[in-house]
């Protein structure tokens, strides 16, 4: 058989481990791996490369994707979806392994769906918030490097005796967030599941730093709704006039409302871009690899429409339709479990009127 | 409640976390955490420290212990444990956590079942083969270890065209060599578990080696019995005249039987006691967290006898017992899901009479 | 001799294993080593800290400082003075050893010329602008977080074929930028020292990515001063209704304006506090640890008023004030020298009138 | 001109800058740089492999090197020197820039001054003992990699109360041993320079471990030299029967004497062949690529027989016959300079009679 394999969406730790992983298997197999560039749009507009042993052997250490990825929806564009098609046959392809999050898996739903291609997916994200797996490549990886951050800041705001907030990924799941507190030691945790009591954390930090701990961190995801709506929307122009939406740092805000409430010099950083690349964890490594693997078995198995997925130590194959139904949240249980570490002091009863 | 938290048997990352949870969680509780130096062998002793949050807030980034540990088994010497039951009794202690791997465990149950002491276990070994929990915190950090070691073999051996054998942790089972040969990218992997076939493999690795890769990493266990017997015991003097057993170096034998067989230049390396120590890895931080946050859940809940564990992503409580009823080994089926990767190339059949 | 000392403005990797240089030689010479905390307001304020061997024998590997740190310049105000002159003689030093950067040495620099009072300083800054010593411990840590910082976005860059700017510290001196625009393999380095040429930059950087690196990476001293004015300062009213003003972000217009000519997608991240803290670098233990050694010998020598420098190879006296004298600026050849490696192509003439 | 480059003797972070600083230099000034294989055994059997732009622009963060490396000298066979110099002129190479430490370059010193090849050098040697430079590339990267270790073994130390004896490079000079044991914050040690005195040693460990401190590290040079024979040779025979000359493992020795003496459980640890490979340190890959680049230069400048080096924070020519001519040994006084730090305390006199 001829697989073709692509990874779209966010790069993250972990994709070339996978893709070397079902190169590897498919080629054992005796079938013929071919590389997809940029995702969907590969696809679209005929964009391959081989991929043989030599070639992926010893990329299990890179971050990022050999192969590019890229945003593209083919469903979005009736003209893109028929080249795709068209593509498909005319590059003589069998199968598909599609290594992606709930964008790139859904269009591989759709496609085996409607259109019956043979697809198989593996599951990437480092928010963690896909459904059907215990966990995703890239999100072991996120966290280390938030973690790291978190013991840099924490040097910084002892010799300082600051108050620090760390934005993180999660736009709809607080997954890196609670991890990155609990492995970080962090003193508050901000996510998008749980209400947000901005006063019981800043009462918490206050009881905390005064008691002699002379410090703080906060670490909070960029997806969490503060409770209050920002009181004006920045306008900013750009070097060429033009109108620049000011991206959300919901750090930033959490950062100067501590400040204004607690009267501790407070301080914001955000990882952004950083937390993408970099070698995976070897967590991640092993996991990607055995994703991997398992979707170039289901290939050889002709399982298709189905998806590569962590269930306890086991690596399972459940339905595409799986990843993309539900995101995946923090559950309440898990939030209180890690508040019996965070807010590790019970709170003082607040004097009536005072914070 | 007065808890006394010791921590026995070799020192890996997570000891400090552990410690850390159970302590923040007992204070929560309003019990009152007692730090047990040296393992049992503080408690035989009487040897104590107090643990606030102070003392443990920082530590969960710090490798090793803060309690110290030992390898004293109380009941290997009746007067031994009559101290330590003595000592028990006199510090005031209502209960015991005890974080350790096989031997300190087992004593637990021991005190448990035969003495009615409350005590509540946490799980710890960097090989991973304890029974009950699907990982031991260290091991993740030992395995991160071990494919940093192997990323820079990799550059030696690729820059010189050697061969290079790494020995890793593992009397029992082959968990650290199986997970960093599939995260380092290993050509082939032995482990205790499995019959070595170093034929097979001296014939892979020529076949690999020739056929354009010009290196080869492998990775062994330092438990792996190798099929034939050392031709000759060495006998080694030394400073002092002392009679010194030499140290079992399977990795080294292993690469000279690679040399001599392939003859491609083969060199091996250990890692030792520089995999003990370090700050634990993420992974390790919130598994030690979490199973000492549980085991002070379980002390006020007066569930002794018990010790935490992980299935799949909840952390639950088992009898202590089975911590020390079998070890956990690699099932052959996870060997053989490996080999697809390792053994990447289907074996081209041998000559016969050649290897 | 009672000797005090202190660390001023921003935390840096390297302060704890200064700190522990000097009280480990003084002594070892026979004098009381003192912590004064947070600076020169600790004097101010009469804050002190014993220091024994115990206290700063593991502080060797920690980031940010034991003894705290601030901006307090005594000199801003008459009756911090006199306190702070008070307090030397009502707490009994004999000398002072102010570690820190400009700021922190100036006052020291006045205090011994104004006042008399014994000072050695010990030169730090993580910008390596500070005059008459060839490096500052801070300096290679902060190129180090840098160069990490550079590997992970190129796989980011890689990965979406993209252009990524990164923004590293430096006001007044490009030495992190240009270190870690070497030492990560930037594509193009902008530092305060050479007038800027956004256009010859973006010619060039479209020349290699359609030249079939698909890719860039940029680095950017934040003190770098763009060669038009941004159109339109943005007014930015925070959650309580203040007009915050908002930060420069040079990295970010920068992004902007290379999107815009070369059409190419363009993204930014700035490292901020994560720079800050963390396990100081080799080269900067040793370095740090040097330094405080040497003025706890110049305090043995009553050589005050000087300061301790790197001069090649060797640690030695050179007078306080000239630390403060002038900024130490990278050199035109140097930059040439750079440019030599991250503009490795020659350009090609551009066709007249576009860029 | 066609340049050639090699790297030869053993692996070490910095080659692979090295060489990308000297080819795209090269191409910059418009010669054609041009890899020979495996050190100069490539070029007596006629190995090369072209470079570009596109080969070496990511080679900045990889360790080992690119083009290989053997230990050949060409000078120990006259038919191999034959076949150097025919080839030579056979693949009409203009210039040579050889990447080695004192045997490549000791190779490239005669190449030049007998045969007239053009040869610039290219300094490099984990051990940092090659003359005319004040550091070379590798050296950095090593005592980082040396450091790391012993912040882990520090750990294990701690929680075992034990001393830990850690082995490194340094065969003929010590620099690795007392950089790692200034920055990892040893308590002791040992190079070849300085005569050792196990005795005053093991009283200082004695003091330190009883006054408090429960543990002890101590660095040594692999070529430390004890001042008295090994009681008995060990003689091993491996799996085929052959006499194996065992390894020289002074720090095993150490190890064995200091528990001897102070009655102490002391370990010892290697670090062996994983200090080689993996990434340069920042520090390495400056360092490196501007030693290459100036090479290069230096073939422009046709100012052949020369060596780039490292003057302060110059990078400067100099006679090829300087790296060869003495090794670069620690100096007394820096030795001495180190003591003030690791030994810490005044040695109580000891006893009469007794350690």
């Amino acid at each position: 058989m001829r697989v073709g394999i692509l990874t779209g969406g966010g790069d993250c730790p972990g994709l070339n481990p996978a893709i070397r992983g079902a190169t590897l298997r498919l080629i054992r197999d005796g079938h013929i791996p071919i590389g997809i560039l940029q995702g969907w749009k590969g696809l679209v507009q005929g964009l391959t490369v081989p991929l043989s042993e030599e070639r992926v052997d010893e990329i299990i250490r890179e971050g990022g994707t050999i192969l590019g990825t890229s945003r593209t929806n083919p469903f979005k564009n009736e003209q893109d979806l028929q080249r795709l098609l068209d593509n498909y046959h005319a590059l003589g392809f069998d199968a598909l392994i599609a290594i992606g999050g709930e964008d790139t898996l859904g269009v591989g739903a759709r496609l085996y769906a409607e259109h019956h291609l043979p697809v198989v997916g593996v599951p990437k994200t480092m928010d963690n918030d896909l459904g059907g797996t215990d966990f995703t490549f890239g999100f072991d990886s996120a966290v280390s490097v938030a973690v790291e951050a978190l013991d840099r800041l924490r040097d910084t705001a002892k010799s300082h005796a600051r108050i620090i907030v760390l934005e993180v990924m999660g736009r709809h799941a607080g997954w890196v967030a609670l991890y990155a507190g609990i492995g970080g030691g962090a003193d508050w945790i901000l996510i998008p599941e749980i209400p947000v009591d901005l006063n019981a954390m800043c009462h918490y930090l206050q009881q905390v730093y005064h008691g002699g701990k002379h410090y703080g961190l906060v670490v909070v995801s960029e997806g969490v709704e503060l409770p209050f709506a920002q009181t004006d929307q920045p306008i900013v122009l750009d070097d060429f006039g033009h109108v620049v939406l000011k991206e959300r740092a919901v750090g930033s805000r959490v950062a100067r409302y501590i400040e204004e409430i607690t009267g501790i010099e407070t301080r914001d950083a955000v990882i952004g871009h950083i937390q993408r690349g970099g070698p995976p964890t070897v967590f991640d490594r092993v996991l990607a690899t055995r994703l991997g693997l398992k979707a170039a078995e289901l290939v050889s198995m002709e399982q298709f429409g189905s998806m590569t997925a962590l269930h306890g130590v086991e690596v399972v194959a459940v339905p595409l339709t799986e990843a993309v139904r539900n995101l995946k949240l923090v559950p309440y249980d898990l939030y209180e479990e890690a508040r019996q570490i965070f807010q590790r002091l019970v709170l003082q009863p607040q004097r009536s009127g005072a914070v």
